[in-house]
């Protein structure tokens, strides 16, 4: 191999939204396979909101990317070299390479790919990780009844516009929140009963218009006044799956008054809420596999449609993932690294 | 009849804690039964943080009690007329009587006690909502297994006090939290394992000592900084019953910030927490047979026990009602009417 690997290594820890200053870019040599691995050349890298999670050291629910370390990150890769029998240079894979060019990983944490079924690119979004989180969060924790209102905001990311989609799916009003008119007209394209701008400075009672029967789940992914909007709405019973909270993820303190977590339990309690927070990890053993083949299906049938936001180039990578956490990405965020 | 009634009516809805002005106390005629019908004559009123909610006509789980209306409130009382088979003049019943010394109600929304079984005061406490919101909050929502701790505030109050005893029984590390010294002297006499004063000047970092392994269950009755000590010691996957909020019951408007709800759901979604508002109605069909034969099964054997704060006169109840809301009573807050 005469090539050379490049890098996206976390060199300090951000205040706030992450700057260039966060990151180096390093060119390193291509690392070599040992037995029972495979060297994969990236195709595509996902980028994730939790990632912001990984980059601090304050307590997450993942361990943090230590200072030094590649950036992590889900990918979709080409074997091309394999020392393992289950792989074959030119599969395309789904593997957990981060932020760069070449990794190395063991032949089992792949899972194959079949680019006839799908384009590779949807195992980071509507068929992988954030499919999944919507699928799970929905059916799991949000248990939806036929007829009942389903809000999502964050709707054209990949997981709120797989949550909007699959609750239409299963018989519900589906509402969409996301920022600016041509994503709200994205929505309505998808199917959403209604579709709202949150940056509308009416958006509380559009909000109120919108759900004339109250919400019975929130699929929580933001954070912020969507969901200060949200909780007067919930009806008795409403369940809350909480995936993230991307509108505080560049806190560096806690916002200014006043204190709304009072009235947020009061909220709980008058209306015996259910909020629970989760990554989609605690539910793959159970339902990964159904979700799979539910998925596929309804993507084939044109039930389920999906987009995504791609920027070619690695090193393009730290600032998309600003956008993304400022949402200004529209649809699945994806960087086309060869 | 020749005796007369006397009640206690909400005249104005409170601003903050209730005041003698809130009330108005009148002498009636004692009502007169109708077919199917008993008339009641109080024998012990009981005193619940719920009422204050009542009081207000903001948004709650229950609708509030007009003004003019007779404040409500469950009541242990003897039949002195009945106009239906099922009852007899002095039978002991437990009914919905309110702040009254007579009341009248149809039959078949009392149920008659049983003197020799348990002292029929119990019917407010232990063995009656309070609990049974104690029993399933910890059962049906926090679901503790043997090993795990279970950490509950106003733990010498009805519901804490059964919670934690209950916890004990089900083979959990129990921790209560309480006001003041005697408060937790009495709950390492329950059997608890730890006690905690909440107002000790060092109590976050008592918290932290007495849940070496962390919180799997924090059964929330109260609020302000207690819920704000525990939230960083829960841990993954821990599961929060919320019965009560009664710190904040009197607040007249959001406390000062800074804002911490963002904070809150952060934890939600890093520890994958379950924070579930509840009344014990919704589980009342499906569990609260068993509650009353099992419990009434621990008392005998001595393995639950309670605590009673008797205050004798109705003309009293205003004032025993604040002391409750601020903590300041000593074990279910009981009246004595008759």
């Amino acid at each position: 191999m005469t090539d050379t690997n490049t890098q996206i290594l976390l060199r300090a820890r951000p205040v706030g939204e992450p700057t260039a200053d966060d990151y180096s870019i390093v060119t390193t040599e291509v690392p070599t396979p040992g037995e029972g691995e495979v060297l994969l050349r990236t195709k595509f890298l996902s980028l994730d909101p939790y990632m912001r999670g990984r980059m601090s050291d304050a307590p997450s629910y993942a361990e943090p990317t230590a200072l030094g370390d590649v950036m992590p990150g889900a990918t979709v890769a080409e074997v091309v070299e394999s020392r393992d029998p289950s792989r074959s240079v030119g599969d395309v894979v789904l593997a957990y390479g981060g932020w760069q060019a070449y990794s190395v990983a063991p032949a089992k944490h792949t899972r194959r790919l079949d680019p006839e079924a799908a384009p590779v690119s949807t195992a980071l979004g509507v068929l992988g990780m954030p499919g999944f989180t919507a699928y799970a969060g929905l059916t799991q924790i949000g248990k939806p009844q036929p007829g009942e209102t389903v809000v999502v905001a964050a709707a054209t990311g990949p997981v709120g516009a797989t949550v909007g989609q699959i609750a239409k799916i299963l018989g519900c009003r589906a509402v969409g929140i996301a920022g600016g008119p041509e994503k709200v007209e994205h929505l309505k394209e998808l199917g959403f009963d209604a579709a709202l701008d949150h940056r509308a400075p009416d958006f509380k009672d559009q909000l109120k218009a919108a759900v004339p029967d109250g919400i019975d789940v929130y699929f929580e992914n933001v954070g912020g006044h969507v969901w200060n909007a949200v909780l007067p709405r919930l009806n008795k019973f409403a369940r809350v799956p909480v995936c993230g909270i991307v509108a505080h993820y560049n806190d560096t303190a806690a916002p200014e008054g006043p204190d709304r977590a009072p009235g947020l339990m009061r909220h709980v309690l008058n209306k015996s809420l259910l909020i629970r927070g989760f990554i989609q990890d605690e539910f793959a053993r159970a339902h990964q596999g159904t979700f799979l083949t539910e998925a596929a299906g309804w993507l084939a049938e044109g039930k389920l449609r999906y987009r995504e936001d791609i920027t070619e180039g690695l090193e393009n990578a730290p600032e998309a993932f600003n956008r993304m956490l400022r949402g200004q990405n529209f649809g699945k965020t994806v960087i086309k690294v060869s």
